[in-house]
């Protein structure tokens, strides 16, 4: 009968501690997100099928996972069908349902479904698992939370210097400082496509540029040769492989390459309106950086794109990003919706905040007081105290059994509870409490309004 | 390519003021779970089948909810075992994987696989999601949220004393005056069966006067003598159906009619005892009542069984329950662990304050400063201003679009925000800001410091 037990592979379980540090950064985000004025929705695990499938790629349709119909499921299958034995096409017939993939298909589906209900411009903000038949790896789960702001309804670039003001607040809060917020715009990325001829191979070419980083440039025009970007086009990319200085000296350098492209001045346009409001405004800890090379989801993206990445010191990808899309409702008909987001990885995060100690030391919201239990009289003696220590906050519990002292104190001990109450005849006579610092081991007869504040 | 959105069936999308409602009942009942010194724990949404199955009985099993393998999960079937077409049979050959169906089971399948890390007695608290492909109707989803906390490892008597307390405690802090804390326990409901000689059909016995309520005494001994339990065995029962009075009185009547089966007195004497202690430590709003009728989750509970009502002013069925189990962990080959926990009903709980209307005021953390947009100058001046409101905790946002006045104003009402700052030339000119009072009507010019401590 018994089996030993485990869970699938790239889930995972989360003990206490895990627990309580994820739910310091939910609640970090979850403050800054609410100061914006943005508000919580949530929407079912499992979608139907359709609101899903098609949205997200062939690569995609396969990493989302089915739910199997219920009951007889076979039973409505066709005969004919059936005997194919082909898993590809017998899964509509099994299966209607399907587990979130990301937050942004279900997000539009909940915009369109509910637009009567919304006033627009809506911003909102969610923070649910979603699920992705992914190979697990390092940093990679099968089961895993986003974090997702967005904003419907305007075409106003104010929004996107928030979400800049928005990640900066975000890392502040969490203490990380030098992230370093990358921004570009899909319109830019069109713009040089266009000047270096190349505007019918769009995503070619910056998939090419994309990898900038990690080939070089020689790789890089290489591949771009090899997707049949001319040697023409190429030579005059030259001066974006050197574009460096400030923020300011790389928007002169775009008006230059762009200066015969109408939309990719546009794009320029847009960036240097959204860096003058955060040159105004200011960050606290976070640079903004534009990276003519970051072209992440271009697919879907229209305007700015972001991308953030953890302090130099780290190893570890982006941290965050997003960006402007024109046209997210339209698949589930509802026309003409700008919209713009940002995403938090909460996994990276949590690997980056303990690679550099940043959890608080109060995170864990473990017990502060543990009384040692003497048997039934000193327990419900006890117990009147501690119904008191916890009206006033403080988490406190009872030994469950009148163990033997050494195995009590040892779980206090193992626990790390900071002080133990020890209340036995003598101390119920005079009532008093005699409370033991189980750090520095010191102990000290109290009564009970001392006991409360030195507890605090 | 449009399609019309929807979700599917039993399942809900909540809308910001739904979503804050749910995170205050949720943050009241953590809060409690915290001061009396219980751990957060989380586990995945999917577990191994084999974890799952074979545990809620027929019906569990048939109401789990399958996940569907990935990639070409039919070329593992068998091809004598595809040609029976047989629901039933496949399953097991194209799921592997199950999502969660309450929070026990897996709760007791981490027990087991994490034991060496655990220190015991182990005090943990769970808040998620659970899916059932239950026929949806009132009141029931198949996805719902449970919140539970368990002890497991210790057999002591002053956790169910804890736990009436914390019943108490949560339901006093959603300020939902007038629960009842019901009680029981399986060695009493074992003791009356082995008096009246219906030993081998506790079961039976049990489920028929669990109906006492709804049916009345005839029908209940109509139904018992149905199933086979003797006349003269059921005239001895004829105390029980008239036992009233206090708590005390109830127990005295009990050890009278129980005085010959030593399972039976067992169960009075550790009734006593969490009452003895109840009385000691007192409740604040809640009343424990001795209930012989209850029996919920007899298959499961070894000890005491709990149930806890809404106040008698709403029709609404149980918002709790839990008891004691003594062997939770030996499915999975962890034997001798007692266990004993309650859960809390979410969406019943929700739909009580709803229809008491007791949902504070400030539960919806929506905006409280809308700044109107008078063109770019002013945005980004106002974003000057929101960026100290924000830091001083005040949620505040600025209209993306310099649209008209009119639309800004009503976009304010619409959403009732309370606040709204008029930012202009003349107030940029002077540095003070126009404050309106939506509600009041009231507008006045103050400075950037009043306007903080005004809106606070």
């Amino acid at each position: 009968m018994a089996q030993k037990p485990s869970i699938p592979k790239g889930t995972r379980d989360f003990n206490p501690e895990q627990v309580a540090k994820r739910q310091y950064i939910f609640k970090t985000i979850q403050n800054v997100f609410e100061t914006y004025g943005f508000q919580p929705i949530e929407t079912p695990s499992f979608e139907n099928s359709e609101t899903l499938m098609g949205k997200y790629g062939d690569e995609g349709d396969r990493l989302i996972f089915k739910i199997l119909n219920s009951g007889d499921y076979l039973n409505k299958v066709d005969d004919a069908l059936y005997a194919e034995k082909n898993s590809t096409k017998i899964t509509s017939s099994i299966s209607e349902k399907a587990l979130r993939y990301d937050l942004t298909v279900p997000f539009a589906r909940y915009v369109v479904q509910h637009q009567n209900e919304i006033e627009f411009p809506f911003k909102r903000y969610q923070m649910q698992p979603v699920w992705r038949a992914d190979r697990p790896q390092k940093g990679r789960f099968r089961e895993f939370n986003q974090c997702d702001a967005d904003v419907v309804g305007s075409k106003s670039l104010w929004q996107e210097v928030e979400f800049v003001q928005l990640y900066d607040a975000v890392f502040t809060a969490l203490n990380l400082d030098g992230v370093t917020i990358k921004i570009n715009n899909r319109k830019i990325l069109a713009g040089i496509a266009e000047v270096i001829g190349a505007q019918d191979k769009l995503i070619d070419f910056t998939v090419a540029l994309d990898k900038l980083d990690k080939i070089g440039e020689e790789k890089v025009k290489e591949e771009m040769l090899g997707k049949g970007i001319l040697q023409t086009g190429i030579d005059k990319l030259q001066p974006l492989f050197t574009l460096s200085g400030s923020f300011e000296a790389q928007i002169n350098s775009l008006k230059d390459i762009l200066s015969t492209s109408e939309e990719g001045l546009k794009g320029v346009e847009e960036l240097e309106f959204i860096n003058t409001g955060i040159d105004t405004l200011g960050l606290k800890t976070a640079t903004l950086q534009l990276d003519v090379t970051l072209a992440r989801g271009l697919n879907y993206y229209t305007g700015a794109i972001f991308e953030v990445s953890a302090p130099e010191s780290v190893q570890m990808g982006s941290i965050g990003g997003g960006g402007r899309y024109d046209d997210l409702t339209g698949i589930f008909g509802l026309k003409d919706v700008s919209g713009v987001g940002i995403s938090f990885g909460l996994d990276r995060i949590y690997l980056v905040l303990e690679e550099l100690q940043l959890f608080p030391e109060t995170v864990n919201k473990s017990v502060k007081v543990l009384f040692i239990n003497f048997g039934d009289t000193e327990a419900l003696y006890s117990l009147q105290a501690i119904q008191k220590l916890r009206a006033s906050g403080i988490n406190a519990e009872l030994y469950p059994d009148a163990a033997k002292m050494k195995k009590q104190m040892n779980h206090a001990n193992k626990r790390t509870i900071p002080f133990v109450v020890l209340v036995g005849e003598s101390e119920m006579a005079s009532s008093v409490y005699t409370l033991k610092n189980m750090i520095s081991g010191e102990q000290s007869k109290v009564n009970l309004d001392e006991l409360i504040s030195l507890v605090k």
